[in-house]
């Protein structure tokens, strides 16, 4: 954290100050082969606590975890045409290994459909099987030739569930389960309002029949794909034999998802919450909660035992947060210089104690969120103020997205309007669209703006026309560029 | 699940009875691709447990968490010669990556060193920024021609930890913190005693210094080397260019360690403590502590609603032990199955309640450890008994790990006892040998025993002479068969 000159600012130039954060903050550098990074402590801590969040969901839903081989022989990958399609031409081939070279090449794990439900043809028999929901935490190879860290990179972190049903309806209701349990992480966790809804034909993932994104937008009107779960109906059980014996004794195929969760996240979190300043992060998900910054000078020794002991209080009580609580005290480094420190790694609550707060047995204290200037709290009430204050914070991060979310949300129904707004503020447009593939291509020419989503609760409108080609439109859908 | 003929007996054919319990017991089962495996719900639950213990171990030590890419261009790999000399035979190799033909191959980490040490070189500038001890949880890739499960995987799951250090003393303690931390954890966790010591020159890892390993000895007398913790001296830094200005402004190099505790602990764990019908785990690490049977028949509604209250009382203290609480109703299989299948997947406590039960709210309760017939317990005083009875579990099975070490540990003076052994009973031998690595080669030729270890607080001593040539030996040494 040695480069302390300004940020370029957030709103002048996003992609600049992004890679600037990333950076400075210690969140991710760069790896030595292409398109990989290296995800860093205080990056790599924030993804823990959306693991462990993440991990009680999937749990108490019912699914388990395992782990499969991250490598699928060539031959088993190539065996669901559509699936292959979409994801051959992102893939890492190792061609060789033990010093020879492979009869069968085998692909790096794009994602594990084709691995695991290999296994799921062997394990599944009877209806007695079914339910069967397995959740892997693993890593992700998907070859990019630009790499953004965190929003695109070769390698990715990731969980992936992966259910087989026994009815088309069970299967729909884990579709549903899956895209509604990363929302409740999104808003609660993450503090980031979006919107779910399914997407294009053009857009659905390779061998989905539906697939169920959460869409978030970011500070300069993009969005950001944030997760999915997709609906597989009986694409890949026909393609590799998943069949069982039903109640009568009759032979079915069974229904199946797939529902991925990634480091990605992280990206939308520091592109959406965070400020000219540097991170701004929920108290969900910070690794620090609170730092406590004393002003050292001639009473160091008393003012640090004082530190101490505020660090403890606070340790002390049981909390909903999972952060710890620093002492930032290098003499080194200026007052000045470890309160930039703090506010650039996004620590949600900032304690300052000099020799006057010392004497009155009282500290000021400070939020990132807002820059607020700092009040005075007693010590004695200190640790419950801090649980009242983070949980206050986690709300009010919460608000500013939704609010965002909604002031940047236009309605259009004019093509020229449309280009307007991806000309200059950008934003999530809806607009009627006749769900034709020429229309959704010559939008993205002229816009850079792609379908992102159709809601799930839309009605079917009559009367309606297509924002492109104004021929019969019946649903509203959701446009917008994207990361 | 569905096998429920005999096992082979462990004692006529472990390596039969081995496979067999992985497979009916749902721990593993094989990938596709040649060596690899996938890691069940049961197995990966264990390994769960193993990673709480662990992580919680590591972060109270001071190491923080990371994650760094798995691909390591070969021409990084290869800077340190002896490191690439060692790995570069059991390596897989991307040549291929987004349909192009790669111009440096990427090697899947076989261990995570080079792409590290890579970027603690960028990191690392003065003495302020050690140490540097970073720890990942990850997959690990080792080309493997015949396959065992758990024990030899071409791909395995594991904790590599590294630290970067100013001094030779500070690295030299992080190498026993890791021993000492995985002794630890095998002995708490795994109920499994071990021997600490260092490897041979020719037994270390490829580019350190000195190797620690933790060895088991297994029933049928073969060791297991089940983790290791490496002193790398400054090989890697030399290598990379890892250097700091220490406190005068000095340029040093920094000195390093690195630490690693794989998947491989589940197949010691497997071997130690199995019996001929099936796994035995201890408490604390058993995803299913406690197992509930009923004997349907009747009274089925009442006797159900019984175990519920049995599994909620349990289930509300608060217990160290992480595992859960089932109730094993499925009436398609009967009563006799049912306990079959609670001691193949090796639950520690198996309650089972019947009508008589029932009329006298009591349980009968067993243990797994020693087929104990069952006793009765007051339903009254169950939760808090069940607690006791795992603490007392999980000493009694460390107590027979002990015990069975002891008792098959011999010291010899003689060649041709040292070779009966081996041909025998095996076990572990103790006895004098001269370091010379033409007396290591030949003994193993005659006996297939390695050298597996000299204890780390052994005197150096006079007038002994090494078992093979009789020439002058200054240290006692362990030699055994290994898996």
């Amino acid at each position: 954290m040695g480069d302390f000159t300004k940020l370029t600012s957030k709103t002048k130039n996003i992609s600049k100050w992004y890679l600037e954060v990333i950076d400075r903050a210690k969140l991710a550098d760069y790896g030595p082969a292409k398109g990989t990074m290296i995800i860093r402590p205080y990056g790599y801590a924030i993804w823990e606590n959306v693991v462990s969040a993440m991990d009680k969901e999937i749990k108490s839903s019912g699914a388990v975890n395992a782990y499969f081989p991250m490598f699928i022989p060539n031959s088993l990958f190539s065996k669901e045409k559509d699936h292959v399609a979409g994801f051959a031409p992102e893939t890492a081939v190792v061609t060789h290994g033990g010093g020879e070279e492979l009869a069968d090449p085998l692909v790096v794990r794009p994602t594990s459909e084709m691995i695991m439900y290999d296994a799921y043809s062997r394990w599944i028999s009877s209806w007695r099987d079914l339910p069967l929901v397995i959740n892997q935490w693993n890593n992700i190879v998907r070859w990019e030739k630009r790499t953004y860290p965190f929003l695109r990179t070769s390698e990715f972190l990731w969980q992936e569930g992966h259910g087989a049903h026994a009815t088309k309806k069970d299967n729909w209701e884990r579709v549903i389960w899956g895209i509604k349990m990363y929302e409740k992480i999104y808003k609660e966790f993450f503090a980031l309002d979006g919107l779910i809804g399914t997407k294009s034909e053009s857009e659905k993932f390779a061998g989905a029949q539906e697939t169920l994104p959460y869409e978030i937008l970011v500070e300069g009107g993009k969005v950001i794909q944030s997760c999915t779960s997709h609906d597989l109906g009986q694409n890949f059980s026909k393609a590799l034999g998943i069949s069982f014996q039903d109640k009568n004794g009759k032979t079915e195929y069974v229904w199946q998802n797939s529902w991925g969760f990634s480091t990605r996240s992280i990206g939308a979190l520091v592109m959406s919450h965070g400020d000219d300043k540097g991170l701004v992060l929920p108290p969900k998900l910070a690794p620090v909660k609170v730092v406590i910054i004393p002003i050292l000078g001639k009473k160091d020794t008393e003012i640090l035992k004082y530190c101490e002991k505020i660090k403890g209080n606070i340790e002390k009580l049981d909390s909903e947060f999972p952060g710890g609580v620093e002492i930032s005290s290098d003499n080194e480094k200026s007052f000045g210089h470890r309160i930039s420190e703090s506010e650039l790694r996004g620590i949600p609550i900032k304690i300052t104690v000099g020799t006057r707060e010392l004497q009155e047995n009282t500290v000021s204290i400070g939020f990132r969120l807002d820059g607020m200037k700092p009040t005075i709290a007693r010590v004695s009430e200190l640790s419950e103020k801090t649980e009242e204050y983070l949980v206050d914070i986690q709300e009010r991060m919460f608000i500013n997205s939704e609010e965002f979310l909604k002031e940047n949300t236009f309605e259009v129904n004019d093509f020229e309007k449309f280009k307007k707004i991806m000309k200059t503020t950008k934003g999530l447009i809806k607009a009627y669209w006749c769900e034709e593939k020429d229309c959704e291509e010559k939008i993205k020419e002229e816009t850079k703006a792609t379908t992102r989503l159709k809601k799930l609760d839309v009605k079917k409108e009559s009367g309606e026309k297509c924002i492109y080609c104004n021929k019969v439109a019946h649903y509203l859908w959701y446009f917008a560029q994207a990361y």
